[in-house]
């Protein structure tokens, strides 16, 4: 019998593991809550980039090279904000735009984020319940040498450039997480860390109270972002080296040691493997890399491989 | 000498015929009062098109076969509105929307209407003051035998299609005319009333307080904006018929009987400038149809020329 599923993600690389998931699972045996730590107000608009980039991917109309945004985009209403002297400086296509204004309409209307998403992939034919980590605002705050910046304005406006000291994600004690939540994670087989940024993607989601406990007792297993010592997207090798730590897979593992019973690496990384091991986290060397749906199904199946495996050990006296 | 001139617009022939003006007058010697009762907010967004039809075409950037609208517009946004299931009734263009997501920004911020499109004009590179006829809201309500609609659901949903009974502008009583609109139409040797229409692009500034009466002592002409018993666009014509009116210029000539010093019609009208003239309105006949940019300077010089020869016959004892 096909194993429930329930993924924790970030942006692309979560988007792309849970793509591969929907493709091998039975629709009803995933769930995807998605991190809600980078959302801002921009322009007027309510914009969630990884819940977007989520959506989009499983909606088969994220634009296949960058991975976030939309497909054959166009960039009309960028050029005609930046004639008018409006900010510009993160990047908003045509079609993608469409989104925001349906969103921050809805919320003003008094509609949660949980039902918009919803609504939203009712609209895109999306089989996969994608819940937010919570509907309260959780913005993530990057404690930088710079001082402290909100997310976007680090990671966009400036590039990641500002050395991180930290990161706070604020109301966090006080969020509930969105409903369905901790209902999909309790009822999981398997809890999957997708290989999405610890610091920003992950450790928000779990600071949502109940997150934690309602994992506790999960299979969870974990697949690195980081492979080869560089992350495939983003700055989290980067945040690794600036908070004195070693940018490798075994460092990823290392943060999540406790929580994860399995851990996936790539090829690459072969030679971690076994100091992983040896924190008694069950580990699986494989094509970690997803360049296309083959991979991504086929990461998908390595990882329920996995979960079996350790399903299998714990039931095994 | 030349005039000062404050035109007071509705949106396509009140934009033609200002943009005309701005072509033949010294800079600084015309000011533009633009209907706002055409205003609603749509999926979350201020639009006003009668304003944002001045500020394009002004602005050299509006789409000159539609005469409103965005130059070299796409449709991705709309097509991924739709796509979502949202309201797609009101068609907003790519770069169209840049405009209204500024705008609801900066009046979410606190900015007046009045404020902002100054803002815009500066950016567009318009040096012609374009004011809003109101800061305050003063919806456009018509009456028809289906009952009360708003403006644009009458205008755009149902298509001019209900009877028209009669039409209310809500909260005009209220309304204060923005800053700079009185000043103007004081000082203004002409006050020019476009070629738009006479129920919901002109009466609905002539109804904002204080503005009848700052025009009461000064010359005053106003251009049909009907030519052969048709509106050039719009549904000015059904309104006149359904109101138990002739679709005439005369009829025109008629609504504005006791403000209006000069009239402007075209050739087709030719006949109907000898009851104009009875009614004490000096009548000019001319070609009206601004097809391009020379007829449009074209009919702005007829105006200055009828305009001159009413100033001269008030100081000639």
């Amino acid at each position: 019998m096909a194993l429930r599923v329930t993924a924790l993600a970030g942006g692309v690389g979560g988007a792309k593991l849970v793509d591969g998931l929907a493709a091998v699972l039975p629709p009803g045996n995933l769930t995807v809550v998605v991190n809600t730590g980078d959302d801002f107000d921009h322009l007027g608009l309510r914009i969630c980039p990884d819940l977007d980039t989520v959506l989009y991917t499983l909606g088969g109309i994220a634009n296949p090279t960058t991975g976030w945004g939309r497909d054959h985009e166009s960039w009309n209403f960028m050029a005609s904000v930046k004639a008018m002297q409006g900010a510009d400086w993160f990047q908003l296509g045509d079609k993608d735009v469409a989104l925001h204004v349906l969103r921050t309409q809805a919320l003003r209307q008094g509609m949660t984020l949980s039902q918009f998403v919803q609504r939203v992939s009712h609209s895109l034919g999306i089989r996969v319940p994608v819940l937010p980590m919570t509907d309260d605002p959780v913005p993530t705050v990057v404690e930088t040498e710079e001082g402290d910046l909100p997310f976007q304005t680090y990671f966009v406006a400036r590039r990641c450039e500002p050395k991180v000291k930290g990161f706070r994600f604020e109301g966090a004690s006080h969020a509930r997480p969105a409903p369905g939540v901790l209902d999909s994670l309790t009822r999981a087989d398997l809890v999957l860390f997708c290989p999405s940024n610890p610091w920003v993607s992950l450790d928000p989601i779990l600071a949502i109270p109940g997150i934690r406990q309602a994992i506790a007792s999960r299979t969870v297993v974990g697949v690195s972002p980081i492979v080869g010592g560089r992350a495939i997207k983003g700055p989290a090798a980067k945040m690794f080296r600036e908070l004195g730590l070693k940018a490798e897979a075994i460092a990823v593992a290392e943060h999540f040691k406790g929580l994860v019973d399995g851990f996936v690496i790539d090829r690459q990384d072969q030679a971690q493997a076994e100091d992983i091991q040896k924190m008694g986290i069950q580990t699986l060397v494989t094509g970690t890399v997803m360049h296309d749906g083959a991979a991504r199904a086929s990461l998908a199946e390595d990882v329920l491989n996995l979960a079996g495996t350790l399903l299998e050990m714990e039931t095994t006296p």
